[in-house]
């Protein structure tokens, strides 16, 4: 510091312009402000290669408060006002799901380039016509599976393609916490998509899904929900998600041929933990009527994981495909199986549980012709 | 101590019938010891009121086990020399669930009291046969519902009758783990027959039951399962059981009107913490299109259990039924209802998850007759 | 949201002046904008009453960040120049710990109201200089002691203040982590400061303090460090504090006459929890050499805690002092006592542990007049 | 199992004899079944090579324990009468510290090898007293130092030869709970000499020591200490042991330079946690005055250890040592070593914290001649 005040008396703030030249780049439009549009423009505000230009939402008070965080964006309570600037390149949609449609193929339709919060939209027939928009206008359609860009999805999908975990025989996922109730649409369509967005890349197309919940809160979706999602092989998937539990937990086991993984995502550090637990079984000398299975060697072990924020990766890879003109990993496609797995299970949960085929892949393009 | 040796010299070893009376009380005699058998002979010789006086089983192996360290015990391969002693009041019957029947009835016939490893049978059949051939000598017929004995179950028990805790929403259990897998049962024999026995007694009788299972082991019953209770009013009992999970886990969350549960058996205090967290709700201002689940203050809070194992519990009231004439709480009929119930759920995982009405409890009592 | 924009077109870009009124309030100055500035650049900018209105630091690329978060906000290298401007009323020093004194007798000189961040001084000289200051010129000098303004603290003093807690017996603190290492500093100064600080508003003042630390990073200040803090009664208070540890934990034990606090202030929810465990002794039936230590009844509570950010409640708490013409909570006073003590255990560090009798308060203040 | 009873009558009471062949092996008396006893004649009366024939105490209720649990053992209150057994081989010392030289030399004295409870004496001088007697009788000298039995330390011993965790910089223990406080010695003795022993398996020889402790129970010893540890280069050990804590833990923290050790032996599975973090020093960009450490690749690994108890292993090896003639890994020296350190730090507890030195290894061996 100087308390002598020696330095020549050069005012900064003069010099602003050079210290930080206006930034180039994508210019961003964020829709929403509500729950998790702060999140969106905080990361689209920080990356290099784009700048959020402006954000549209209803609430004025809302709309004050990015002012006060960011004074040189442009604020409108009018969709419309915001898709019509030159210099708004792509837009982000973070609003309730009804209005995903809505909101996505207006934006494809100024030929803006489109990122969609989960899920992409209210339904598979929805997404489908996205994807087609998408594709007619060639824009960028991408839909904010965050967790897919968290470094510990990222680690489990790099050990899963590289064959050291083995064959996936159970994916299993409790997602619970005491918060936030949504009134539009039951827990599955807010938590179950973080796991079935996952399970979507980690995992073969289910067939066929069974989910059964209950809503403990008078003229509310249902709060808990438990789902159980079926393939061809005898794999499964099962996670529990829940509005109104005591502690939050976000844990999932993942057993497979050669490892099982543990996926803490509270635990700050350690979020994975993998065990070389084979099921090599023997007799149990204490009972012949038990087999014991023993560990392949029983060691665990906890990888470092890139710390980075998902949303700043997501953010950077929305980007980067929209300069290079490739498809992102969470494409409108990934949007739309998602949707189509909640679709079955909303249906399998109004049927008591009853079973429900998930269509396959395939029908889901052609439908698109 | 006495280094110098100065004290007279008594050689205790004379005295010894003086210093330890031949223990008085019950006979106990004990078929099987395999996997459980063990602590039960322990429990059983630790407790005042009873004596275990006879061991019987297959294995010469096992039965040396016994000799060496209970020298006193008569030991046999033959369940009727066993069954024949006047000696024996009482048989507990801790073998493969196919002999808990046969055993049983045995045990009855020579008008032995019984207390049986759970489940009760391999049958809702068996079990009114055993609760009649009880109910016709006047024996008791106890089921060994281990968990009812436990600190934390029963001050689980005690809130819950107290009105402490409200209404019941759900009932979540998670119990995984590593280590036996059965060769004879699915898990839900095995694992998921402790839950059904906690819901039994702090729930309504379940109206029907959905589970899906799969094992990974060829040629092996499930090693995963899922089970979902139906309850006429709008409540909910969960369970995973796995027997091949990484970790260890005895999670239970119980989600009520006034008061949360969270019960975590591998807790070495604080098994059980209650969190006063009524979901009041209200508009979140962050988003008019969500709920804010709020606690009613917030403060978590832990009671002190009684750490006594809960087998010694169980024993102290196995034998103060027999002395008393009384019915256990956990009796031939509670048996009967979690074996029904498994039925159900085992029919509901042979049949790919479909709903498997429960018995209503009349109807069980009905058929005995 | 409005996808039709049938709304009229108001363009609220315009309206801004009138959707957030220019903020009125005290005007601060930050000084220092490296590890801690952009917290308290944050925090004050957030609360009401105040406003962040210039920022100094030696580091043009710092002052770019501030630029590019706070358009508004004047920036310069040059301290003077922030000390002169008439808009600047209140100055916060965050800057490294041996410019303290000069910058914060700069600012005091400057009429202003003052901030500084932990330790308040390098020396406890400096330090009664600069309340010598304050009070000359009636301005309200405080030091940023964070910890005392977070729920968890804040109710623990609450709890001993209301008796609840019974007589401390002692304090144990440990506060270690892998991560940033001073160079100029040692460990003590670093994150000692921290416990010294909660130790000053919950125990007596100290009489002596015994030290050992050690370094393994050659050339650089002791990364590891044990502190013990002798009182008049038999009270203890003890810390251990390392820059080098595999885990970061900030665990504080403290034992009482009728409850004993365990403070984790990694844990997201239940930071404090309470054990009813007064030490009422016994024999242990067991062994006579041994006494038998037993829980009044061993009932664990954790309350709830506000969650705001102590910087955030600090910061109010300032800019109220101010308004109201108080003394803050965490005054010149205690900074002085803080590094009183942080001297007198720099000091036996020096000497390899010896005990160093810590100045009695009174003296302290004399030697200021 | 056999219900319809159609194998031939075959009474294994009467065949015992050839099932359990009357075990051979060394006799093993044991003096004090108090608190610790229990498990050391549990240990010995399970291990092949070893029979437990004879047990010695004062109380005749722990006597009779003795005899309803092992009713072949010879019980008796008269140590000489149990010394004078000619089937008693070697001789287990489990009573107050302050007998364990008086009935260690009678035991040595009447030609027995002796194993003693840990701390092997009262003072470093019957110590060498005991090794001296030990060594001209040829009998196998053996203290009772169980951690270093345990697989964890061994593991951590392991590790620390092979080279893997580089030098240690730091060993930090913190051992404290509630439950058991001692009458006749403070908490050094009891707590701390678990940690001694293995920092005179893991580290070189302490050339002082520093101690401060202090006693909230009227009338009875320090029920809480700190210790540190200096030694000859820049290494520190500090433990922190205390009877009045309101949680029990016993963590370990070991920094060394190319991994740091978390070892806590409460954790059920992986008790000790490998980081690799080498402190990798760089310039932290946030600020000029910080060094960043980082990891070298911060993974964590967890090795899966031997789950024997540890006293089991300790039982094995001492008949193994009396068996082959050798010298036990925790003979005499190391109970001298570990009781000179308890002396010159409850020297140093007297004095207040003053520095000790500890009398080299040479010193302690010439006394002995």
């Amino acid at each position: 510091m100087n308390p002598g005040g020696k330095l020549p008396q050069v005012d900064l703030g003069e010099t602003r312009v050079i210290a930080i030249a206006p930034r180039r780049g994508l210019g961003i439009g964020v829709i929403g402000y509500g729950y998790w549009g702060p999140n969106l423009v905080r990361n689209f505000s920080d990356i290099p290669g784009a700048n959020v230009v402006a954000v549209a939402d209803l609430d004025l008070r809302r709309l004050a408060q990015v002012k006060q965080r960011y004074p040189d964006v442009f604020i409108t309570d009018d969709v419309d006002a915001l898709l019509a600037r030159a210099d708004v390149d792509a837009v982000v949609v973070a609003t309730p799901i009804s209005t995903h449609f809505d909101l996505g193929m207006s934006a494809l339709s100024a030929d803006k380039h489109v990122l969609i919060e989960k899920p992409i939209a209210a339904t598979a027939d929805e997404a489908r016509l996205l994807i087609a928009e998408a594709a007619r206008r060639r824009r960028v359609l991408m839909v904010d599976h965050t967790f897919l860009y968290t470094g510990a999805v990222r680690r489990i999908l790099e050990m899963d393609r590289s064959g050291v975990l083995g064959r996936i025989h159970y994916y299993d996922s409790v997602r619970v916490n005491l918060g936030l109730i949504q009134s539009d649409v039951s827990v599955l369509w807010d938590l179950a998509v973080h796991d079935l967005s996952i399970v979507d890349a980690l995992m073969p197309r289910p067939v066929g899904v069974m989910a059964y919940g209950m809503s403990h809160v008078p003229g509310h979706p249902e709060n808990i929900a438990y789902v159980t999602l079926l393939f061809s092989g005898n794999q499964i998937a099962h996670l529990h998600v829940n509005w109104l539990a005591p502690v939050k937990v976000r844990r999932t086991l993942i057993g497979c041929q050669d490892k099982m993984v543990v996926y803490d995502d509270l635990e700050p550090s350690e979020k994975i933990k993998i065990y070389d637990c084979g099921a090599s079984l023997s007799m149990d000398p204490g009972s012949r009527e038990r087999l014991l299975v023993s560990y392949r060697n029983g060691d665990m072990w906890a990888p470092r994981l890139d710390g980075t924020e998902g949303l700043r990766t997501e953010a950077l890879h929305f980007v980067d495909c929209i300069t290079r003109g490739q498809s992102p990993l969470t494409d409108g496609h990934a949007g739309l199986r998602v949707v189509e797995v909640l679709e079955a299970a909303s249906q399998s949960m109004r049927e008591g549980g009853r079973m429900i085929e998930v269509p396959r892949a395939e029908e889901a393009d052609l439908r698109v012709v």
